[in-house]
């Protein structure tokens, strides 16, 4: 087993861990070395309106929260992105007030850096075409298209139980709490991104300003991490892709040739991914790249078949420290 | 001096902190006893749309992030709340990489509570009129005047300087780093919220959960804590209202006679404050909270001569422990 291999499959482990209890769960102090936040990007964008001088906005800029451990140095650093309609607050505690994986990690030894994506939460968004609209000077179609997960979307979506209201019996996560996920669903404003999605650079970026780190990506931002290493793989130490859909070609190493998704209803994906050779050059570059996928989202109950399926609504898995 | 009078001399001492260097900056480890994140209050919305089944979301809610620290219960804990067109990135690190006031508390042993205001960041917002107005039913004038402040504006709202681009002489704010402040502001959606503000109930729950709290907020929060302690005083041990403009009346235990603001442009006020016998009836039970304020935004070089001109444009003072 190579040392990527190894990274793949102790990080395999963690992935029960989205849906089921946090088996580290501490009442222990947390010892910090380091914590606090910062910005990874951003450019400056001019607004012109009638009667008043140009004014100047930050866009496109990526809020990073992160935290060292004491004996942070042992390990690579995690980056963890959420997904679609929802923040960083998917790593911290869950909604039944148990232990967060960002916390869980820190236990471990592991720097945790929780990236928000840009146009999510703290990273903000350019906004300017909403105050355009109203002010009758674009056309209403302009306007993006603001994805909102619903209760009954966020319900099915997380196979939580078959119709809206109705859990599975052997169901892991805690629908008890559901209400409190609902919380956390905020507007998606992915839409009114450039192409590229600016996120991918900057957690390209964030990677080589960490000296290397593996990058977490859930459900929209599933293939975020790929992404970025087509941009830049020098700072990529492992891909990890949590509940992104149904992917074909799921096996370690392999980049770029998913099929069609199952669940596109709220998840876009990048048109014509790994496509041109210039692309295609870059993807072999980090082909070897430890990856893991774990499947589920969408997939209703039927165990997939085509490999991907060891973490598909699977039981809490021990952790394997590595990396 | 009363207790309360001891807090609020205390408190007032760190507001110096606003702008200038932190002097408890330390590499030392922190240890946390524990940290994590919920969501106050928050309620269902169903939205209807033609050819589909209405959906429910959660809107109104407040995001609350918080770390206790070893010694916490030696100290009432504090909630912080950010101000216009910013998140609870005000609180952490520095736009020039200094340690923020959310670790400056901890590290004087007291828990702080990070809450972002509803419509803000993580809060998430009620953004389905934006997508009737794009899907033509409603209007673009129902469309959110969404509040964005620029570089421009941050600049003399802040009091950087006379004119954009030119600091003060001995201006405390660490100029060269202004693009990192930029960066940390984000659209602001307060005009979508129903009245009263939502965030107000959520600030005096809040304080409630915890058995008693200080309540800090700044500019466009800045009187968020009065209104919170309107609504229910009996968990709000202190008010702190930083750089909320210039008030009149601003002595200790003076509450809800705010004169006019000279700094209105991005910052609405909510209307007739404090008018109406129930309100004042309310008011009463709280006059005697400790109460801090520190004027300053928008302020131009003109010194107060009103009597809160204490902490405007201060020096970095001395934090006194107390409460």
């Amino acid at each position: 087993m190579t040392a990527g291999q190894s990274i793949g499959t102790a990080l395999l482990g963690v992935l029960g861990l989205m849906t089921v209890a946090a088996s580290a769960q501490s009442d222990k102090p947390l010892t910090i070395r380091s914590q606090g936040s910062f910005f990874v990007g951003g450019e400056t964008k001019t607004v012109s309106a009638p009667s008043q001088p140009p004014q100047d906005f930050t866009v496109n800029q990526m809020y990073v929260q992160f935290q060292q451990p004491m004996n942070g140095a042992r390990h690579v650093p995690v980056v963890m992105v959420h997904g679609c309609c929802l923040s960083s607050k998917t790593w911290e505690t869950t909604p039944d007030g148990r232990m967060g994986w960002n916390e869980y990690f820190l236990r471990k030894d592991r720097s945790v850096y929780l990236a928000e994506q840009v146009s999510r939460a703290r990273s903000g968004f350019d906004a300017s075409i909403i105050n355009q609209v109203k002010a009758g000077t674009a056309k209403p179609d302009q306007l993006p298209g603001v994805l909102m997960a619903s209760h009954q979307t966020a319900w099915t979506v997380f196979r939580f139980g078959p119709e809206y209201g109705k859990a599975f019996s052997d169901e892991q996560f805690p629908v008890q709490a559901a209400d409190e996920l609902y919380k956390q669903m905020i507007p998606d404003f992915n839409s009114v991104l450039p192409t590229p999605n600016p996120t991918w650079k900057d957690m390209a970026a964030l990677g080589v300003q960490l000296h290397g780190a593996v990058l977490i990506g859930h459900s929209e931002s599933g293939f975020f991490p790929e992404e970025a290493a087509m941009i830049d793989p020098s700072g990529i130490r492992g891909i990890v892709s949590i509940e992104m859909g149904v992917h074909h070609h799921a096996q370690a190493g392999s980049v770029g040739e998913s099929g069609e998704d199952s669940d596109s209803r709220d998840v876009r994906r990048s048109p014509r991914r790994c496509e041109g050779s210039v692309r295609r050059g870059l993807a072999e570059q980090f082909q070897n790249l430890p990856t893991v996928r774990a499947a589920g989202e969408g997939r209703g109950r039927e165990r997939p078949t085509d490999g991907t399926a060891e973490a598909w609504h699977s039981r809490q898995q021990p952790y394997a420290d590595a990396g």
